[in-house]
């Protein structure tokens, strides 16, 4: 096991009806800014239970924090929170309303260009207080200091992380997901796996324990991951789909253990190539760059076919092949496409990707080897 | 799954090497008393870490805290660090120590009887910093907010729990581990495996993650307790036993679960009447237990013996017994007994143990049905 240290202070509030905590949780005397995206959470009641927990508090709203929040939006939004002395911060909705809260809350104190925050997330600092009412179960970012901020203008999309960006304490309620469009859901499960498997799949080093939990992730994934595309309304799905992504990217599974996210990366590429969603490109990358490291991938493929997908076959190579075969045919079963060529995506993103992997002058995953050839590779598989 | 609301902000850092980081996560400036047990730190090189870490850090010493850390003993170290106008406290040693250490903290900065605080933890407030060198995986103390405090003089001995109490950062390094007493090791495994099973073995609770979780921490016991008893120098395995330890009582495996906990009370009453190690309570007490209540049990007996202990037999009630069996197998292969007569305890120990639970007028487990008679019945067949 790797050395590591470990800190995780967010609050999670948890189940039917915690929305009314924002009451109690919010001190009074707090100043406000509410901030949303699009207006779905007016048609599902979530609005309407934020605004009576929070009558006795000042509020102002922020409206129209897109997907991939743009840089440009937040500092509209500063302005806002700056006119009004707000001295808490409310994110209502998904992971990018919530990544774009955490970023105003470092930009409301910052005295330079605030995309600087963003390029070195060193300078961040501690902040006006940022809580969420999480609607839509996928990036994790209730429950850690991440957030991934686009500049359209630039052409820039980027991640940055600091322990100052946790938010004080987030509210996930099964039930506000249930008016869910199941493209959002299916989207969801594939990249709480993806999150998981970014944190397992690599070699084995002796992390029995995060192994076993990872694997539960996983697990419990390929069980309810069908049932909740088909079904937005069981509680008991829904919780479950719930924990699972706020548990596969808060640190919790990732202790002491190596990491790869070569998949991540080079799907923000086609997205930003492509515009593809981000799990879209996620479940088209990983079963070929699954086929292109499982070399050396070979021990935890073996123990993943084993204990998540509960493949008795004895060849090995056979057993690696099917484990992928499972995964691949995981996602389509959420309602994913797996091969570019379903998008309209054809061999030229082999050279266009790989370009831009070539530009930015980084290697890859836990062994930094994935390079702009295994790129290639990796791109050609998955037409 | 149940409603919950889950927090925990203490700092893990874990790894070799780690005591160093001593000299850093105390803020310079700070004055520190740090609180021992007995000698066994000076041995290992504990001590001598520690003090190099802090040598530039003014530091003033209490040795003597003692297993099941006792009120009194602790009062003279309210006293030492006052004296010394202490603001940081640091635990160097195992539960004992650290839960101490807490109290200490608390009755620092209040103004009556401190036994007040653990007869009603909600008393206890915002206080002096805790933080802890941990060298005994066993209690989960290093991460939670809970202490058990013995009172000798009044023949008493109470766990009480606050959000107040938990240390801002504790240092888990496997290698100093390496030294303790084989029966200590013992001890932790059982400890260990039973603040899982006593979150995880109760009824469905739909909670599917958590149930991975819980059977993550209790199959990676199964398959490195043996082991880590009989050689306590596997960085590896006393990695995963001490991530173990403290991830099965740090509510990471608590959320939204039903919990049982009639055990740990059971064995606390025997403890007092007959001086068993806590973990030997344990041992003795859970095989018997389980077959009292293995009809309310049943759905979650069947899983866990599919899950944890691998049984492929058909019969759900054979099914059962041999994962009960299992169980009692297991504790006796980490090296504790499971019977009362092989501690010299005859049956006189039915009526008086039931008559604490009596006089003390709780009932305990998930459903609340664990009374006097049941206890009769469990001391009986643990005889």
């Amino acid at each position: 096991m790797n050395n590591f240290s470990f800190v995780n202070p967010t609050k999670i509030i948890f189940g039917k009806g915690q929305i009314s905590q924002l009451a109690t949780e919010i001190p009074s005397g707090k100043r406000v800014m509410i901030t949303f995206g699009g207006g779905s959470v007016r048609s599902n009641s979530v609005y309407d239970q934020v605004k009576i927990a929070l009558k006795n508090h000042f509020t102002v709203e922020f409206w129209g924090i897109e997907p991939n929040p743009d840089y440009e939006t937040l500092l509209k939004a500063v302005i806002v929170a700056q006119e009004n002395n707000v001295d808490f911060l409310l994110a209502v909705g998904g992971g990018s309303v919530l990544d774009g809260t955490k970023f105003i809350s470092q930009a409301m104190s910052f005295n330079a260009d605030p995309w600087k925050l963003v390029k070195n997330a060193q300078l961040c600092k501690p902040s006006v207080p940022v809580a969420s009412v999480m609607t839509l179960p996928a990036t994790g970012s209730e429950m850690n200091g991440r957030a991934v901020i686009s500049y359209r203008a630039k052409k820039e999309k980027l991640a940055f992380m600091s322990e100052h960006m946790f938010p004080k304490f987030s509210i996930l309620d099964p039930e506000v997901t249930y008016s869910l469009p199941t493209h959002q859901i299916s989207n969801g499960v594939v990249d709480t796996f993806m999150h998981a498997m970014e944190q397992y799949m690599t070699y084995p080093a002796q992390a029995f324990l995060m192994d076993r939990w990872a694997e539960g992730i996983l697990k419990t994934l390929t069980e309810i991951g069908e049932k909740v595309v088909k079904d937005h309304t069981n509680y008991d799905l829904m919780s479950n789909y719930m924990l699972c992504a706020t548990m596969a990217l808060n640190d919790f599974i990732g202790m002491g253990v190596p990491q790869d996210w070569a998949t991540h990366r080079i799907g923000h590429d086609l997205t930003a190539v492509y515009g593809l969603d981000h799990a879209q490109t996620l479940a088209v990358l990983y079963p070929a760059f699954l086929k292109v490291t499982k070399a050396e991938k070979r021990d935890k493929l073996l123990q993943y076919a084993e204990r998540v997908w509960e493949i008795k076959e004895k060849d090995p190579d056979k057993k690696i092949d099917a484990a992928i075969e499972q995964t691949e045919q995981f996602f389509r079963r959420v309602g994913l496409k797996t091969r570019l060529h379903e998008y309209q995506i054809n061999d030229e993103a082999v050279e266009i990707v790989a370009e831009r992997v070539l530009l930015r002058g980084i290697v890859y995953g836990e062994h930094k080897n994935i390079d702009a050839d295994a790129v290639k590779k990796i791109i050609r598989l998955a037409l």
